[in-house]
């Protein structure tokens, strides 16, 4: 039957509840593997090589831009950040659900990518602009200039939503969670041409 | 948020397996509009009005098809079968599912039509050829010239199933349950263009 994997891409602003959705799915399917970006920035306190990010250097990064290594990638304050593709290839060749977490500028590379025929995308949204205000107000990790920063962000990004093949708007978390598990369901039954014409040729000759 | 419904659209062969996996979605879901043919062909034995078919006159049904109610129509073995707009206009307004079991010509037709960016598809397939033809035997409803008939039907048909947005082999019951009933959960996030568009600008305004 289908053997190779296929890709589940969310994006959101940040405070639209992305991260519980994401430790939903990665709590239902031990068959996913979850993308992880390379960055040239500083590692901060906490975070770990190959969890939280590849850390490499503007020398290394450049060089896999030229090299044509990333699915996307983008110069954010001085640091890139990107995807690299070849571990991307392998999960979906191992049968994988290659879950995304990427912004607006990311879905948009994505989108003109090799990958793009087997990719879901869904757009993970806040009921209210004042909602998501509320929530990073309550959630007390940022200083106001962070927190405005983050609202100009989200206000950029929701003009995007429309290009995504789903919209979740994250107004019930217990709805939302069914929803995000059901996308992790469905989002594997997404097959590449190359795989389809296969099974045709094979289905039809085992008359 | 959001009011308008959207659209689930299931093609794939005679014994598939559909009628069960609809049956689920029926069951799982209470808002569900399951849209119903309009036929000329002579109503059978134990079919209902409304619930099997709409049956009209040929004279109605062209008179139809020149008004442009129909979202996709064909004439088949001299009968005309098709789908009423109007109705399935009205269950999206509901904020209903609209489910839709329909051949791939049908499809081919919605995928040109208004509602195609709200619509979700799904081809659902048995396993190969020969385990249909075992399944069509098994199931001892139809002679032998009416099985080889739905074979070349299937043929036919499995050669289209790339166009769809996604792709279901039914080998396994339990597995195609829990997948229907997640497309179910699913292609109502699909939105239209107008309802983003108003969603994005009363978003952004709530500040």
């Amino acid at each position: 039957m289908f053997k190779r994997g296929a890709c589940l891409l969310l994006s959101g602003p940040s405070g639209a509840g992305k991260s519980t959705l994401i430790g939903e799915l990665l709590r239902e399917f031990d068959d996913i593997y979850f993308s992880i970006s390379t960055t040239t920035r500083k590692r901060r306190e906490g975070e770990v090589e190959g969890r939280d990010y590849y850390f490499v250097s503007p020398q290394e990064f450049r060089e896999g831009i030229e090299k044509g290594l990333f699915l996307e990638w983008a110069e954010v304050h001085g640091n890139y950040y990107g995807t690299s593709l070849q571990p991307v290839l392998q999960a979906l060749e191992e049968g994988k659900l290659v879950l995304f977490d990427i912004d607006v500028q990311g879905f948009l590379s994505v989108k003109k990518s090799p990958i793009a025929s087997v990719t879901t995308s869904v757009f993970i949204t806040p009921p209210s602009l004042e909602e998501l205000k509320r929530r990073l107000e309550e959630r007390g990790s940022d200083d106001p200039a962070t927190i405005e920063r983050r609202l100009e962000n989200a206000r950029r990004e929701i003009e995007y939503m429309g290009e995504y093949d789903y919209i979740l708007v994250n107004d019930d978390l217990e709805r939302s969670r069914r929803e995000i598990v059901a996308f992790g369901t469905v989002a594997r039954l997404k097959r590449d041409r190359e795989e389809v014409e296969a099974f045709i040729e094979r289905w039809i000759h085992t008359h």
